[in-house]
């Protein structure tokens, strides 16, 4: 696939990609990028890591599903098309819950629990590495700030989560003696919602992104959005694997060796 | 009630207003700034307005149910807490709908739709006056950028809701031969609804609004707020009513005198 010089001073139209190529692209960025191919990820689901480092995941990730519902509010409160906001509000209730549903925070504490950590521990986020919130709340300023279609556009790693979710549910549940099918449940949902949500979000941008910049603008935010899922692994990996220096206030497993 | 003096500098606890003071203050505001007092308001509730001016004023206050959602949900993205998101959610699906239920942005449309006015030039803005976009800015803004004591604080006016909507609801169906029941829908359902969420949000304000300073942040967001809605109706009386000057670019009524 031809690249496009975005250095390039006057793009004509042109040198617009078709939304077939734009989506083509799109999936080329999330093979080389997407958390996935993290060394972190592939001990997590193959059973490689211990108890407590199975632990670290699990509450630094919940700094992530917990400020989702933030992150998609700050989309939709720059919204000006109600159908639109209407087919967004599903991602901040799927996260919260509604009414009967707790959502999927709570389904994520669920597996928190089982791991051993306390409720107020987790939800208080003081054990949580630094650095993932710093990505996480990047994440949200990034969807307050940039333009609309790039905040929609940084949602579409969705579209390579569900490989994700049965890799991490089928591997951690083969793998770990601690773990089994009701505490994955918040993944078991997520294969659900999340090809319903990225399908719209594709849709969206293949028709919205039709100019060069705008599709730079979309190759950008996605490329941003993997960089977020990934230094949450890398920072991971740091404290609690290789070299293993937990920085100051950070959680510490019980028993590293374990 | 014997009034704080905001402008001393150490402002003790022993300053604060108890719970039941600040709820009474709040009810103040209410009774002197609220814009069912505006001379506006009175004269469309008691029919002395022509139908040029009905639609006016509700191609206008469109401007502002429309932005509702864009307003809750930009409070909802900087609540940490999943429990206050889950309560506020209800204030965006009341105006955008969810599911079946059309919202309340759609209820007003069957208002101007009844008035004759086009939706597609009411929704896009064309016919309103620059004088209202402002001020309903100014209200989203206000959330987005203020504590969220105060954001919360500037939904307060639902306060004082129902009594305005019984008397425009009356008033105009009994007023004006153009105005029914059905049309009036948008009103008739805020009277359900209002309660409930001015509940809420008068029980958190009496709960957060512990210190001096807290309380005055909490009556000058009422009174922010109290501003938005007046400035609207003085717009409208200014471009409608007297002097009538229309601004350039906004709605003129078919026939003024019809």
């Amino acid at each position: 696939m031809k690249l496009i010089n975005y250095g390039m001073k006057n793009i004509s139209m042109s040198d617009a990609l078709s939304p077939d190529q734009l989506e083509e692209r799109l999936y080329q960025i999330g093979a080389e990028r997407y958390h996935n191919l993290h060394p972190f990820h592939k001990l997590l689901h193959k059973g490689a890591l211990n108890k407590g480092q199975v632990q670290a995941w699990a509450l630094n990730r919940y700094c992530y599903q917990a400020a989702i519902p933030r992150k998609d509010s700050a989309l939709m409160s720059r919204v000006e098309d109600r159908e639109l906001r209407r087919e967004w509000i599903h991602r901040v209730t799927d996260h919260d819950g509604m009414e009967d549903d707790p959502g999927g925070i709570q389904r994520w504490l669920i597996l928190t629990r089982a791991l051993g950590l306390d409720d107020d521990y987790v939800t208080s986020y003081a054990g949580a590495l630094p650095a993932t919130r710093f990505a996480v709340e990047a994440y949200v300023r990034f969807v307050r700030e940039q333009d609309l279609l790039s905040a929609v556009a940084s949602s579409l790693t969705e579209l390579f989560a569900p490989k994700i979710h049965r890799e991490r549910i089928s591997g951690m549940i083969e793998n770990y003696d601690f773990i089994d099918k009701d505490i994955m449940i918040y993944g078991i949902r997520r294969l659900k919602q999340a090809p319903r949500d990225a399908k719209f979000a594709l849709r969206y941008v293949r028709e919205h992104a039709r100019r060069p910049d705008q599709q730079k603008a979309v190759f950008d935010a996605l490329i941003f959005k993997t960089n977020v899922l990934w230094a949450q692994l890398d920072a991971l990996h740091h404290a609690y694997l290789e070299p293993r220096q937990i920085p100051p206030g950070a959680f510490v497993p019980d028993d590293p060796s374990e």
